[in-house]
């Protein structure tokens, strides 16, 4: 079965041209200009962008979260993710303190079996780093191909570990070849804010971004760096949303270290004052780190060009408005963490970066979809648009103005955080492995169809 | 006239794949496994990478400096740098206060003429920036190709600007869309030392590099950049060679400007300890900035791994040690200032950098080649190996084990400060625009063939 | 001859204590509880604090600038400094290429002689390092009593020096134990910026501020601080009014190097918005550096107080807005650079200093006294009331409420900066060596009291 | 009961004078030029400096640690505090987890009573922050005048607190005016790194040093200032040994926080080769946090000269090598932690300091003894110099040059970590509160003469 897609121009991290990709079943085999391709399905990309297909490195789909669960599955979820052209993502595997690795990791699996409709990779959370569960990491790294792990230094009393985890999950990390990754906030300081501000009343969203502020943050980045530089180990830091942080990830790879951070979409383009919307609408903005005051943009853009910060995931984990953030009406602590974003991650990184001058073209391919392949052990496989890769392809159209909403969004949720913001660039088509997923904006996708993929330990440099 | 590399891995900025290379005429039209290819010369690279030609930003040829003129003019300059894998230079176009651009660009083409046997390029120096020099930078910029003005702060009563020069140059720089480039070394305190020391007697080559201390060049890196954030413009810095140097531009950068820098494989390679070689020794190792102590490396090691520094230039600037480098046999400030280095630089960012783990193979590629064309405007035509782009490539072999020599170098000049160096890798064949220049280790390029290459603004981000 | 201060609490840069204060002929003889003090002339100083005399360490008294001359000669200068608390003032003697060190002492000595009503000083401008200059530097040092050099980075075509100069002072300040002063601006960045405002028609008072950015004096003071660490010299920045300066000396000094600053009252208690007043009003506030936002008073505030800057001085430069302010109607450029303050800089320290907050009582009096009599050489004898010490005393009544006006100051000029600032504390009475100059708000001193002091070097640390 | 102190030189914090100090009852009452003092006993200080009696702001006496006691108790460590120039210690009180702060309060009253022989103060260890110890922090605080607090962020499973306990305490010291002091390394890591050493076979004194590495000082650090600025509190980290948290203490102070910083004799004149020395001598010089490379000291003593670092205290906690360092003969972890340094504090940094021409001689009182008294609230009670101060007084020869050595000491231990160092100056007498303790190099004090000192809050700035 062959495939060429033609007219188009071919963008990675590093090229643009044009030029035609030919695809044999699920791989791209060739690159050309006129490429002969008797037999070969013709697809048009005239005036079109073809880009390797997006790599989110940070969901959570169908995870339990606070009495209630997330309202997006690996199926909604992924064909959500594919509308919005991505075509990997690594989901977080949730662990508990005394579950063995292999029970989590097979729930997980469970999951998404029979229900993805684009592959999929797991990053696994430490719970606390026992004598058994180091052991047992030996085999999730080397034979299961689950190469990241997650410490939480925030939620007190819920995933929070202590320093002695983290430091122990380095040095193991560091003997394995698994990239450590930190939600990187003062659990204590928030756990105390938060308590002091439901004592004095103080309920409204605004309390959840009031209640954790930046400098827990960058504390909390600081010292995951020193533990990282202390255990000669690598750090990814997930969803960096301020300047308090970028500036300790900026000092520590100035040092040589291997450390690591990812922003998201959210961070980006919207700010604190979201919160602050009439009635409960704030509600639909509380995730953790909180949405920042707008300047800490700036920083963020200018730490994705300068590679400060290298890769941008979505930290997609969905709650209806109704039924779910309600939960929180008078008491922001209640109200479940996270947002819709796995769909809308390139849009805004094309949309307010590509066109608005803060990054190019080659820095937004490789933002949301190189550099993780390349971190997180998919590259060559994912990630690029290169002979012998998976033919992970998207057809992006970046002359289309439209205006993003809920009504026409495809993740299973009631709204959009983005909701009425006018963007430029529309996702035609893309393909997983060779096989259309949309095509002409329409789903032609497969629940299943998803493979997960075993992922390459971390490699310096 | 086409031809097929067969059996090498590609290796771009980003990628790294097995793949042939079909090239018709001067450019690559497809990349492909196994791709059928008519008629085309069968080019074997088994076991070989096929690497986008290096790009050299920074050469000095056929230069005339202190009285005599470099060693290396435009045909034997060229010919080494195929050799070396490279297949465009850029070279430094010197000129004089009252002469008009026009005519210093004249002088430059024709030393070029009939010789260069890659394509090349040039940079404009400029000496004084008067309304007459300012206006005709127009023409320069926009008609001549020449997207790059070179400002030095050092070299007192020779080439040394002041900084109404540098920062009238800036401006007009940033109407113009050109970068501007300096040597950062601050000129005055250079010259009181120097006189300093050979008043008091010491004129040994070692005292060049003590009379030009690091902070001096720390001192004019931050202030161009301080002129630079006050222009709004964008900057190059030349030849970095050390920690203070480095640290200045990793803070203009996490501030957010456009601020770029070059290292060059001597300050990467090589120490302060050269120039205190027995004999007069230490005189092959005069240039400018001089070499450093040797925990420098480390730092400019990082700094191109994170992206703190964006290119390796050689600044080849060669002159024989008998007859030339020995003018200053009796007073080090008569030394001319410069080495043969346009020949190993691949060699050394591959075998100490790639091999030893201080930086990927596709950051070997995108400093060696493909950020310089990016800042100089010649991308996508230069710096990659995609469809479209120019056919200039090189077969390394990474497998081959040698040892540097000027026995056996190609550079016209009697030394090489790399001498009796153990590296990995050998350039085994060369193509300019998918003609040979070198085949097979054998030189079979055309002098007159390389082309001038017009360059393109400047542009954000 | 003797008088006792009786019943106020006397203040130091470390002390804060309820005693009398004998003073017998010049000097304090002992300091007690309830001291005998037979036949010595009573003062009360109940309720008020007893401070040692203010040091000024910049004025500029009957300066010729501009082809005008300062309102405020050796007379009327140092009566209103006396009235503001002031017993010692150091005045820049302006020198000029060509000239004697010698000769413009000369000059200098002779505008202070029979006009000074309390101690002074001198600083020496280096326009040029030639030889000459280099050689008689040492009798001005050691026999003069001429120990601080001041090197003019601004005033282009005026005052402004190359690196060279300032290189080579600071070389030869090192041998000789003088402690170098600097104008810290970019002098050929700020001549670009002026002759662009004007050409472009912008000759309000506000264009003075524009055409001075904060980065131009950053830019200055981090290279100042970059020669001094390069001669292992000492350096003191004068008049630092902005964040970008402070941050370079809190690094130098963090570094352990010898750099000490100097901020003033205008930039710790006033505006850029004050250049903006309706008409012609926003000349009273031009001077150099101008004023800067706001938020940079919180930034030097924080500098006293954890002694990143060590001093307060006035750059008292005077002109009158009528008949010399008013030069520059059509053109900021000739505005007079310059304001009456060597009057109101204890006040303001104290009211906005002290009472707010923002520095201690013994912080006030180290900041406006006692350091600058350390760092300039002048230490014990000035810069404290301790025993043997000069009797130069201020007694200071905090709980005064008044406003600043012209109405009512002492300075030879039509305008006062702070005209209408309500402010505590006042200066009832001031000794100079055991004599009155202001007794009870009347000023009872006599026109060439004053002497000059002949200042020791400069002591590490 | 008069005295009066002849023909020395006065030193305070900010003045050095020839003075004759005049002593009624406990207090100064004059200071004087050849004073009258009919019917005072006669005190010769000639030739010597007269300095305010050390403040020694950290101490351990009588403490149980590891299962042994201390070898000094109030006693004898007070009596050799005495002979090493100090006229008052604040102790560090130890409270459990369950016990009531009045009642851990009161076993340190105890503990001090009927022995000190000269004043003293408690400082407060906070081991946990529950509803009850915050409540009961108010009276400790406003009554007790026990004014500040410590933490310790080291010592796992013993005296280490967790982030909630520190960030509580900062709140709560902020309502009460409380100073935090912290014990800044991460104990969760020197736990691991510990245990691992152990499992390794390590058990030499070296790697007591080697498993507290500076890095995790540095986070400690990091971390306390961060939440103080959460809490917008004050804090104050005790014994500071590294570059690494000196770093971070003078970012925080450029920030403007309320952070102070404490160094010791230790780290200044001694480095980590000492815990190499042959056979178990490394186990004198186990303390923590550790000695560091000797580059450190620069670092510390250019914090000290700059005010980065206000303090220096002694942190002794003495155990004899004999029969107590010798309990972790065979494991490092086992040798009792700390030094006898109370008695040699003022001679190191004078010797060390002010004679090597590191420090002034003013600075010299400031960190022993001036800047103690201002953070902790009993200023200017002790701390100075000055009419109607405590008259605790040190009479100082600084001609005389000796050696230290156990032999000769007074601390009541086997050993000195300064032994045979050579150092200048000598305490030859002591008064606390105008009475002798030592005198000509004698002691005449009295168990149970010195008196518990209820200090005052922290007052900003």
């Amino acid at each position: 079965m062959k495939k060429v897609i033609r007219g188009g121009t071919v963008v990675t991290a590093a090229d643009t041209y044009r030029a035609d990709v030919l695809i044999e079943g699920e791989r791209v085999t060739a690159i050309g200009s006129e490429l002969e391709a008797n037999g070969a399905e013709e697809i048009d990309a005239t005036g079109c962008y073809v880009l390797p297909g997006g790599i989110d490195p940070h969901t959570h789909l169908d995870m339990p979260f606070g009495g209630t669960v997330t309202a997006d599955d690996f199926f909604t979820g992924t064909k959500a993710a594919a509308f919005g052209g991505t075509t990997t993502i690594i989901d977080f595997c949730l662990t508990k303190k005394g579950e063995t690795l292999r029970s989590a990791i097979a729930t997980w699996h469970e999951k998404a079996r029979g229900k993805a409709v684009i592959d999929y990779g797991f990053h696994l959370m430490i719970a606390e780093a026992n004598d058994q569960v180091l052991e047992e990491l030996e085999s999730v790294v080397t034979t299961e191909g689950i190469t990241s792990l997650k410490v939480f230094m925030a939620y007190k009393n819920v995933f929070q570990a202590d320093d002695e985890t983290l430091f122990k999950t380095l040095v193991r990390a560091r003997e394995l070849g698994a990239l450590v990754q930190v939600h990187a906030e003062n659990g204590d300081v928030l756990d105390y804010l938060t308590k002091k501000a439901l004592k004095e009343g103080n309920t409204a969203p605004i309390y959840h971004a009031l209640t954790r502020p930046p400098e827990a943050e960058g504390e909390a980045t600081g010292r995951a760096i020193a533990l990282t530089a202390l255990a000669d180990a690598q750090l990814y830091v997930v969803h960096v949303s301020c300047a308090a942080a970028v500036q300790r990830i900026a000092e520590a790879r100035e040092r040589g270290l291997n450390v690591f951070g990812e922003t998201c979409p959210q961070y980006l383009a919207l700010d604190i004052t979201a919160l602050e919307k009439p009635g409960f609408e704030g509600a639909k903005y509380v995730w953790s780190p909180p949405l920042r005051e707008k300047w800490n943009q700036d920083v963020l853009w200018n730490a994705l060009k300068n590679g400060i910060l290298q890769t941008v995931g979505s930290d997609h984990c969905s709650f209806n408005y109704i039924g779910q953030k309600e939960l929180g009406r008078d008491d922001f602590t209640k109200i479940p963490n996270g947002g819709p974003l796995i769909e809308d991650r390139l849009t805004i990184l094309y949309s307010e970066g590509v066109r608005q001058g803060r990054i190019s073209l080659n820095q937004f391919v490789d933002v949301c979809s190189t550099k993780a392949a390349k971190l997180f052990g998919m590259f060559p496989r994912k990630g690029t648009i290169a002979v012998g890769s998976d033919a992970d392809i998207v057809i992006f159209d970046p002359r289309v103005k439209r205006t993003i909403s809920a009504k026409t969004h495809h993740m299973n949720v009631d709204y959009n955080p983005f909701e009425g913001m006018e963007v430029y660039g529309e996702i035609v088509s893309v393909l997983s492995r060779g096989a259309f997923v949309v095509r002409d904006k329409q789903f032609v996708g497969q629940a299943g169809a998803g493979q997960f993929i075993k992922r390459a330990a971390f490699e310096r440099p």
